[in-house]
């Protein structure tokens, strides 16, 4: 993993590869590689859609080892939905296998001169890019079917939708799982539009004769990893309530603590959220598919198991078991309580190549402006089937919430930077909207999740609805993750991380025994806030000021029910996020 | 002129209006009023459809007096195209009803609590608010019909069409002419919208039984105006060129320099230009309409008289006479050469009430993105209509071409913080990239008309292909021009103003008969400087930055032919425009 692939898409008579050492990024993985080759690189004028942007995927520092739950893969550039940098990072088998082919990243650079869909072909002999015309167009869930029945089962795929050679706003990029199925996604920013915009629908990797990336001291990673999982195994959200129901577990936490954005955030909470909670889903797809069928990993290494198969009412295959953001994005958000629409709209959301949160905040707001009444789930389906097909109004709704208001005259976007926000309102759980409002990434509640700590109890507590206390834990959550990032770990890992010093030590152990470092927390901290400068220059570079560190006015005016209460953080505090 | 009408929509039981003195906001006109009052009272992160934004409507200085000229109006508000600070300006007959009405500014404020559409009666007795749906969705001809029919001939109108209503980022607001045609707009940066926001369709002025506005010192006022009018007839641009064809009279010219931004600014010249051409145009006018058709003023007290009026094939009356930039913008920029159409497109955008650069320049965008071909009028016709019908691609069309560039994907916008670039590219007149680029008020050939001296020889000679100059020319113009539109003149007074130092006296001895002051000329540039910074202070507080005084990449990375030239003026060169 010490070379990076760059593929120079608008090279004279087609798309040129070359391989180069990591040279200056070396020590760099997942999102610290992808924001500071973005940073560096990448004239933060530019268009997102134009030559001069990059698209940069990169697994982790610990990803193609064999320490669990090394599984993301992050995908990085200037993203068209915020106009600022981006990483977005997904699950799935890319980054496992993506590490053991020995690349630390693949850059896209340049525009195509033609207008050729190409695919790129990744084994251990070498990259091989062909021009494949028949792949327009085609959902995530055909083109994978057509690379396996070409390549063989032994595959994995990064790939684009309709939406991203649409180059819309909402689209992302897919991976596939264990089952070799394009369902986890690098979702968030537009990065599918970034990689239609470059001409590739799809890369196929193939790790076939590759081996497990070797630990510089194999013993003592061999420990440190066994130490990690017994710490991951031990905590109740990662050692049971994750593998039990899925991310969705949150629904009746979310909504019982006033949280829970309803109907393009009007309320905090949905009366009907049993309908479409964890323990209700978890129930009925065990009921259709079978005992345990709710709990696997989405890549290899996985020990959570926080991923499952969601069936229709034959028992069929619909689409892997939705996530808690998904079912609250076009559940309760849109006032939608029927498990069965949700997950055909995650199905298509899956197929087309669209982030969920996006879309689902999209189709509130569209709701909102009249296009259809909340809670029709039919009307949802169609809506989003108008993206998939490309109709003017689908690509407006592709384009996101931010445009889809601004298309159809609606005051309450519930957007940062232009990207939507997640399944929780920034009033009800006042530490994440200091996240949301912040983020070098526009609203993400990936970015610093102090949901963990307003609500679940993890790494201490601080009062939700109070805005004491939220700048500092959404300050040493951004920081958290930013490193954690780098490291390919999922995110999940940090509910342990946090509550267990011994499970955090064991993480700088991995790294240190598997790189040959010294690292104690300290270099964590200080890598943390390196990533987070270097995108934060990017950002400024870009035109952004504190001005795009805020929430929209609504949430300062609205008060939110069950608590009736505003965002009570205040401009100068959110300012104070930054200054370590 | 000194009382502000206020009108809170959002108030309790249905709109409610009070007057009050201008107080603080004594002294200014027009744009500086609009600005001062915006920059005050208007939030700058607010929703720009929202509560707090407020519309601002002011005549100048000299409006409703015999001061020749003096018949604009201006329209002020956060803009929901650039989000920042807007204030277009109109002619017509508003401004000069308006001020003898006594009122120096209308100010709506709130947001509606009902849906109903208002209209809002102002005569010598007093002020009316009453809801009228019956006009919902009326195009701006129908409106003014409809109100004539109402109170009587002598109304004049200021309205929103269903650009308006729809809250489109595109959508002007109308003003009446000398034939009480809804032909006169305040077109820029989606004032419309705001407007529609607040719910009102149209403000019905009469001045019957008002007085012309009476000057301190009546008798050195006529005398300095004597001057005025003598100064502005004996320039060959305001006495002969514009009276004879019209503004159109620029198209030749600048096609000739190179300058003239041809299908989607891709080239610099248009093959068939004489097609459309101020000559061409008065030709057929002429022809259809008979001798002098084509020259009249658009407001009382017009002594320039660059209007005129446009029949059809059977002689009828189509349209006023389009402007230059209209012509540009639906003819040569759309590659469109047939000047039948581009008239009835001018129409069409008065009576739905829309900018007519901004939808060109988005039609022009439209057709890059491929949903038409450039050339095909019927097809820029038929897209046109789309957006009067409010379907979805047409209320992305109506959202202006940065949103409508977003939503097809395509990367070449000519946009300038969101608002279309006229009918000058920047890259073979550079003096006007300086002021599209730096300008408060996004891509705006009126803020800093360098294509006067870069083309037409006013106000000295500088190179138009050279960035030698442009810097100090685009400020010293943005500096006069913010103080002319403060005034209500007439931006085509600045011909003769720049050129004859006695035609800028006699402006300056009109507003000191008038008033009873003594400015100098160096109160007049203080004037306007003011009228920028509260203007660029505004625009930081909403979050702009250096960053986004730039032209999109594209002009200064694709060679514009015929001059085969890129933007040459640096970004650091940018930053000094407001250094003074």
């Amino acid at each position: 993993m010490d070379t990076i692939l760059r593929i120079d898409m608008g090279a004279d008579g087609g798309p040129q590869t070359k391989t180069e050492p990591v040279g200056d990024y070396a020590g760099m993985g997942g999102r610290g590689l992808t924001s500071a080759i973005v940073s560096k690189e990448v004239p933060p004028l530019c268009h997102p859609l134009g030559a001069d942007n990059k698209l940069v995927i990169a697994p982790g520092l610990l990803s193609g080892t064999t320490a669990a739950m090394s599984g993301r893969i992050s995908v990085g550039c200037k993203s068209p939905l915020t106009g600022g940098i981006k990483e977005s990072n997904a699950g799935g088998q890319a980054s496992q296998v993506l590490a053991r082919l020995g690349y630390a990243a693949i850059v896209l650079e340049g525009k195509p001169k033609d207008s050729n869909l190409y695919k790129v072909l990744i084994n251990k002999d070498g990259v091989k890019i062909e021009a494949d015309n028949s792949l327009c167009m085609l959902g995530n869930y055909d083109t994978v079917d057509k690379m396996k029945a070409q390549y063989g089962d032994k595959i994995n795929c990064i790939s684009i939708g309709p939406a991203g050679e649409m180059k819309l706003g909402a689209a992302s990029v897919a991976v596939t799982d264990m089952e070799k199925r394009p369902t986890r996604h690098a979702g968030r920013g537009g990065v599918g539009a970034v990689m239609g915009a470059k001409g590739v629908k799809v890369f196929v990797l193939d790790d076939t004769g590759c081996k497990m990336r070797p630990p510089k001291d194999p013993e003592k990673f061999k420990e440190a990893n066994k130490t990690w999982v017994a710490g991951l195994r031990k905590h109740a959200v990662t050692g049971e309530g994750l593998p039990a129901y899925g991310t969705n577990v949150l629904t009746n936490v979310i909504n019982e603590a006033g949280g829970y954005p309803t109907k393009n955030f009007m309320w905090g909470n949905f009366d009907n959220c049993s309908k479409i909670s964890g323990e209700t889903q978890a129930e009925t797809e065990e009921a259709r598919g079978g005992k345990g069928s709710a709990t696997h990993g989405c890549h290899r290494g996985c020990i959570i198991r926080c991923s499952g198969t969601y069936y229709d009412k034959d028992g069929h295959y619909l689409t892997k078991q939705p996530e808690y953001e998904t079912v609250w994005a076009h559940g309760g958000n849109c006032g939608i309580d029927d498990l069965d629409a949700i997950a055909r709209l995650d199905r298509l959301d899956d197929d087309f190549g669209l982030d969920t949160i996006e879309t689902g905040a999209t189709i509130a707001v569209a709701m909102e402006a009249g296009l259809a009444e909340f809670g029709d789930a039919q009307a949802a389906i169609n809506l989003v089937k108008e993206i998939g097909q490309g109709t003017p109004l689908g690509r407006v709704l592709g384009s996101g919430a931010e445009v889809t208001g601004r298309v159809f005259g609606v005051e309450r976007i519930p957007t940062v930077k232009g990207q939507a926000m997640p399944a929780y309102d920034p009033r009800g759980i006042q530490g994440i909207g200091v996240t949301y409002a912040t983020s070098t990434m526009g609203a993400d509640h990936t970015a610093g999740y102090a949901v963990a700590t307003n609500i679940l109890g993890v790494g201490g507590t601080v009062d939700p609805l109070s805005p004491e206390g939220q700048i500092e834990l959404s300050r040493n959550l951004q920081i958290a993750t930013a490193a954690i990032d780098a490291t390919g770990m999922c995110l999940f890992i940090a509910f342990a991380v946090l509550d267990q010093p011994e499970t955090f030590q064991a993480l700088i152990d991995m790294i240190n025994a598997f790189y040959g470092l010294e690292l104690a927390a300290d270099d964590v901290t200080a890598l943390g806030k390196n990533i987070l400068s270097a995108e934060r220059d990017f950002n400024q570079r870009a035109g952004f000021t504190s001005k795009q560190d805020r929430l929209p006015a609504f949430f300062t005016e609205e008060e939110l029910p069950p608590h009736n209460i505003t965002f009570k953080v205040t401009d100068k505090e959110l300012d104070e996020v930054f200054n370590w």
